[in-house]
């Protein structure tokens, strides 16, 4: 790693990079929650009349298919591209790829018209994408093959971006560097929008501009630390939920850099 | 009944079924946190392009109305209809039916092409569908008529399925048995999304596929004994929406079965 | 002022007055749980087919433009024109007015076709609805110029309404009488929606009748005043959102008045 990533994240502290968001409507405002307790400027809209010009003052865009409609990818590709054109970086969250046609249709046409930074799904989205034919039920991962790490790699080289599957182990790759992240905690299922907050997260540290791999890994590791840390403190998902945004506002500390478990694969 | 309530609350965490939501977009977010909070897998979507697709991997459906419009309404019917031919039960949550005539009439076109497993509703709102006229001021009960059981009754009757009808005490009655569940707290209508959260508990353990009338009377009395017991821990609206979370994830434990106050009428 | 604010949220609790919201799919349960909290009862409905069946039961009726489409944008207006027929209150919260030429069109449209009663954006949007030009970057302030005072009262007298303008301190005026308000905490801006929930809690005093700039203030003052408990007692933006509500639903209590921290210009 070139930077540390404690750097990092007083860098998105410093920067207040805003994120612009085509999102489902399930979880927007937890997206929202977690931009702004890590120190982005959270912009949602959709409007194909207007994504573009939201655009045209993000730092980075989140592109995520929860609850898709063709109206939504249509606005998706015009942002995409118009992010293209000015340069941010782009992250696809493949929310329930491989469940439905609408939702695999919907990510190829995105990987096809718009270049993307990253990548972020469970497994099970992961696979579809990169396999062409999944296992998902919905947006829960399912069973997880253990070609993950493989499939990762090989939608990393496809597209030339960097993929973050998550499970229990995440794997995160740009197609020659490969890292398995060990944090997180299993209360993290059990919270609606888990992952889509993690997309978040990591589209704030790609607008920083350094290397997506590494910066895709600080995020990842902050967030999932902070999660074990508030999964410490919680009753339940409840207090989970609540704990976790505080948790996210208290980083970088002194300490949570000692708890990343990260290792090269 | 046939079966302990606390059986059932097992069941439904070894099953965790996955439940299929088309529903409002204030209370997407609260619905998925409770359906995971009780062990459930929600999915919500409503892409007139996937939700038939979305209801072949689903084990029950619900139907909210709490922000319609007519291509939600389409879509509602679309995903009913694919329910019935693969037999998942579907749940109608009428929210604000009798307020306008979009809410009415979307109730009505709901219950008269697709076969409802269940309809949960406040009083007012089951009095509209019974009679044909409420007396409702949006998504909160008004003074409710002494003759509620009656009409859920009738409702249950006309459509053949179980009616929940909510308030403080609640109806519960499949036309040939009624019950009143007397649990819950006031705290619940100081929250948003109370009902919907209710309605997803009622539809997780409709996924069972056992007697629908049992099944919506343990899914309601575990909902509203949490919702007592986050109440008694609460401080105001906002701890106790956290904490009911947290109390749903804790059932079904060694005494709450003592706390159902249910009585036949 | 003519009545104590305390007066007016005991009224607020007694009337519980229906506040109907055409607003933004991220917060609209924010806004919600608020409106619940200090006693109104929230409606959100935007179907152009239903938005004046639902103002012909409402008290108030805010829009707020966070997440615009035309479509929106066009039930907003009818609602808008079918609250000015009833003579009840309409707040616009125009969020990102001048991020976006379809945020700052849609506050000309609603400006031009509907009588409204206040404006309350932060002080990017309202110097960009008076001016004709803003600095906004999203739904964020923005450097504020000095001239917010003065861009208020333009807004105010062009629109016989009232103007809020929040910020580390707000500026509230109906272009006779101007007051700085200067209440409020910097968790504030660390959590989604502080700006539409403000919104709601003005828009459920105005639906008093009383005088909407005393009205206006007795609303803000109170809301900021639960801000500022909730953040004492919080520990991060989680805890703080939900020591908000619980704080909200406390008003009005012996001491808040006290707190109050208001100046005449």
């Amino acid at each position: 790693m070139d930077r540390s990533f404690t750097d990092l994240w007083w860098r998105l502290r410093r920067k207040t990079p805003v994120v612009h968001h085509i999102t489902n409507l399930v979880t927007a405002r937890a997206s929202a929650d977690v931009a702004l307790a890590v120190g982005a400027s959270p912009i949602m809209a959709h409007a194909l009349q207007e994504v573009a010009d939201v655009v045209a003052f993000a730092d980075a865009l989140v592109l995520n298919i929860g609850t898709p409609t063709p109206h939504l990818v249509e606005a998706m590709v015009a942002a995409g591209q118009a992010a293209n054109r000015k340069g941010i970086p782009v992250l696809l969250d493949p929310v329930g790829a491989g469940a439905t046609p609408l939702r695999t249709e919907a990510c190829r046409t995105l990987a096809d018209t718009v270049r993307l930074c990253a990548i972020k799904g469970n497994a099970s989205e992961i696979e579809t994408l990169a396999t062409g034919h999944g296992q998902g039920r919905g947006v829960d991962a399912g069973q997880v093959a253990s070609s993950i790490p493989a499939a990762a790699a090989l939608l990393a080289e496809r597209h030339s971006c960097t993929v973050i599957a998550t499970g229990k182990v995440d794997v995160a790759t740009d197609g020659k560097r490969s890292f398995a992240c060990a944090n997180g905690h299993e209360l993290m299922s059990r919270i609606t929008g888990g992952g889509c907050m993690a997309s978040t997260v990591i589209a704030a540290f790609l607008a920083l501009g350094e290397d997506p791999l590494e910066s895709s890994l600080a995020a990842l590791s902050g967030f999932e630390i902070a999660a074990e840390r508030a999964a410490a403190a919680s009753s339940g998902p409840g207090t989970f939920q609540t704990g976790l945004l505080d948790e996210l506002a208290r980083l970088p500390d002194d300490s949570w850099e000692q708890a990343v478990r990260l290792s090269e694969q």
